[in-house]
């Protein structure tokens, strides 16, 4: 038997109608430079009309990819809601990849206009000639360059949107169509294409709005750290417009010092970034005592990877502010868990209380996990046994965009994470083990298996292991351990892997040693390495 | 461009999953008498299994109607779960109904088993012979009865319930499969069944998880006075258990006294009931000054009606208890909107907040509503400006049942609530009356509403209804029915009204009686007054 109820699709522009009649005089404030532009849902909306009919103008049509190479701005988080509405497609490149891994991205996608911040078109120029699809680089702050060649038309988006109407009747979509894409990084080969449909970005967002998770509220302002150019910005974006909360953007290039200034200026409550943020905004704090005031914080949500509990405990107790975490990836739009108390552990003493918060947390609404140890049977919630973390939701992927290396991550319906994690009975998810050989720097996955394989090709190394070590900024960098037929230098290592590797990829140090330690069966052994070396 | 997103169903057994694996020592507190009956989440999920394959056996598969006439006991919320994750429909017969009314819900959905209370044998005795497709009775309480003849097996759920196995594995279902149906009252003619899915079920909890409405929580004990028989609870059974929020029962024959024994005893932080009941409590409080405790409660969401500002105000004032309200409807699930305030209006004084209470609030995350006028235009969201609340949700309607009626109800895609409101700017609604109740006298409209309203404000009314009564000269002008607390004069109710109305609003007759007819779900019934005294 089946429903009679309406066929309303889940689509984006449901949210922002809600933050235009709701809480039309709420405002985003996005840094640019040492001012602010604020400006109000309301002008959002009609923002995001003027440029659908801009890119519409542009021969954008329905399914049509547009990229963004872009900061934490008011541009941006316009692209946000003007491209998917109009049923195109909203790529966020990824500007921390490579030169190669950008241009394969943007190539890969098919994106045909590119929304690009200024400091970007550098980039684009030493990519001319491999921009594939590209017909239009629009440059979102200020003039189009006049001499700058990028083999297609390069035009000033404030030209663009001031002729431009602010009328557009966004179109009932299917809530299957695709609203955006975002490359995984991080894997062997190249990066990986995900694409988020309408369904699954309202589906997250209403997660995120729910008690027990971040709890998006119309009473908060949310300070976005967290790149709009990588993962929907952790599809806070979509989830403050539904509410109708405070966006508070960054701007371009923002350092410890500006993120201070943001916070003392637009006076944020909650915090929204990776764990080197936090952990940046800490040393200007300590660098600069009594400087700045972070009163206005209640709550840093910080990602990326697990914050450490000293990191935590710092937080509460200089400034009283919580630090709170979650757990995904790319692939699942990316929240899959978040940290919090319950009503059967909220009153215990506070060692304990952090023991809690410094786990991965409980799944979200919707968000189905399952443990499976090695030979596929599935690990009890019991605290203590490790399985990967298989998981099911309707902001999970079912595959990768065009690839066929989509196979291996999927079992049965189910997602394999490739995390390896143990679970409390009662649902909190601790990871113990990272994906095989990746290393997590700065929130960004780096590949061992990469480098190893590079270093190796190299002529005068013989093996080569990498493996992460602690590092007090990054939380962990990588170490190159090599055998050597002949003299060679760390600078010549680090320059030939500068060719291949975003920079921060590039191991800091070099160790020279006469053998790398091996397993029984003959594989480099890590675990020996990092014990013994690091 | 379509979705790469996996396709996960929006279904009711997740709620379920949930519960079990994050929550499953969470407790339903469900009182039996004198007694409760406390079990687990992780117990739930048992007996729900146990009663599908109970339901099974006896002959129910997809699709079939399986109908309830029950009491809000542990029983009647076990087959909120068995019933739809088998992929059955749950109808949740109103037992407020009329006989007449009741035999034809039953045979129109078709239901094959009917679950009852055993004090609804005598009620469908009466019925011999009309039950239509009802092919086995269950009676959920104590043994089957020998001395009853419904020309129908007729079993006792206890036994049937021993001899079943906890294990059934739930399908994967469409999102759009029915999930459960319920029967709009109240309208002319014979009731209108409404059919609701697993998706709309599904998406209605998530929104009243969310914060800025309800917001249910784990953190909470919910005491669910409204009927597990009507509308599914409002929706209130799948979002506690999406939480793994505390769920307290009143089980049979609740009079105002054993809520308040519950409320000692179970300790409910919110009560969830219609506005009526909000008055028995307050008026079993007056009655047995200091004998009850009802500290643990925070909240009262108090529906069906508007909650009186004098009601919210002794609550406050007496007890510390905020009243909150919604506004919806069977065909919407029932959720529509939510009345609490914003950052932009929590500052205000006491009295000013209170009016922001006193609306129906504001339309919930997914649900767009719009106004129109008579001549079909859209009507400003002023504050001032009347008109008719069209609405469209996922969880709102496309049609009735098997019913011809339909077609009036609909316009273009949106659903037509015959309800008239205004909205503020900030998409504030306030219902000043349905669209049959509002009074046009001489050419102009007058509120029944709002009528009431100011005279329940006067000290010594209780209760007051507004009816329209035919008039030579006028068409029509409003009656006031008024129950009293002490004696009072016509003439000081017209001259207490018409401090706050133009003079032509205000009643020319006004009939004192001793009680005022209520519906079948508690609300006050015009057309019965209208009838039997205009």
């Amino acid at each position: 038997m089946q429903s009679l109820m309406m066929d309303v699709p889940l689509q984006i522009k449901t949210l922002l109608w809600r933050a235009e009649r709701l809480y039309g005089h709420k405002e985003i404030i996005a840094r640019t430079g040492d001012a602010f532009d604020a400006f109000t849902f309301t002008e959002l909306g009609r923002r995001a009309r003027k440029l659908s009919n801009v890119l519409a103008g542009l021969g954008v049509t329905f399914g049509d990819r547009v990229g963004t190479l872009a900061w934490n701005t008011a541009e941006h988080l316009v692209a946000y809601y003007a491209v998917p509405c109009m049923g195109a497609v909203l790529h966020t490149v990824n500007t921390r990849l490579s030169d190669d891994q950008i241009a394969y991205t943007i190539a890969h996608a098919g994106d045909t206009v590119l929304l690009v911040s200024s400091d970007q078109l550098p980039l684009l120029a030493r990519l001319t000639g491999r921009l594939a699809d590209v017909r239009t680089v629009v440059v979102l702050d200020g003039e189009a360059p006049a001499d700058v060649e990028l083999g297609v038309p390069v035009l000033a988006y404030t030209d663009l949107m001031a002729e431009a109407s602010d009328e557009y009747d966004y179109p009932d979509l299917d809530e299957n169509t695709a609203a955006s894409m975002c490359y995984s990084s991080g894997t062997t080969g190249d990066p990986k294409g995900v694409v988020y449909s309408h369904r699954s970005t309202v589906l997250h967002a209403l997660g995120l709005c729910t008690t027990g998770t971040i709890g998006v509220s119309e009473k908060e302002r949310y300070l976005l750290v967290t790149p709009l150019s990588h993962v929907n910005s952790w599809g806070m974006p979509f989830a403050c417009v539904l509410q109708g909360a405070t966006i508070i953007l960054p701007g371009d290039h923002p350092v410890g010092a500006d993120y201070l200034k943001v916070i003392e200026d637009a006076a944020p409550t909650v915090l929204v970034g990776a764990v080197t943020v936090g952990m940046l905004i800490r040393r200007a704090l300590e660098e600069h005592p009594g400087d700045y005031d972070v009163s206005s914080l209640h709550t840093m949500w910080l990602g990326g990877q697990a914050p450490p509990v000293v990191e935590m405990k710092w937080w509460k107790q200089a400034h009283g502010i919580h630090i709170t975490q979650a757990w995904g990836m790319t692939e699942a739009s990316p929240v899959l868990t978040f940290s919090g108390l319950t009503s059967t552990n909220q009153d215990l003493d506070e060692d304990a209380r952090f023991e809690i918060f410094s786990t991965q947390g409980q799944p979200l609404p919707l968000v189905e996990i399952k443990l499976v140890r090695e030979d596929e049977s599935e690990a009890p919630w019991d605290g203590k046994t490790p399985g990967e973390v298989l998981v099911r939701a309707p902001w999970v992927i079912s595959e990768y965009y065009n690839d066929p290396r989509s196979a291996g991550s999927f079992s049965d319906g189910w997602f394999r994470t490739g995390d390896i994690a143990t679970m409390t009975q009662d649902g909190y998810l601790t990871i113990v083990d990272r994906a095989k050989d990746l290393i997590k720097s700065g929130g960004e996955w780096i590949s061992s298996v990469e480098l190893e394989n590079a270093l190796i090709a190299h002529p005068k190394v013989i093996e080569a292991s990498v493996v992460g070590a602690p590092d007090p900024k990054w939380i962990e960098r990588p170490v190159a351990f090599v055998v050597l037929s002949d003299t060679v230098s760390p600078d010549e290592l680090k320059l030939f892997l500068k060719k291949r590797f975003p920079s921060f990829w590039v191991p800091d140090r070099f160790e020279v040693i006469t053998e790398l330690p091996k397993t029984s069966v003959g594989k480099f052994d890590k675990k020996r390495l990092r014990n013994e070396y690091v």
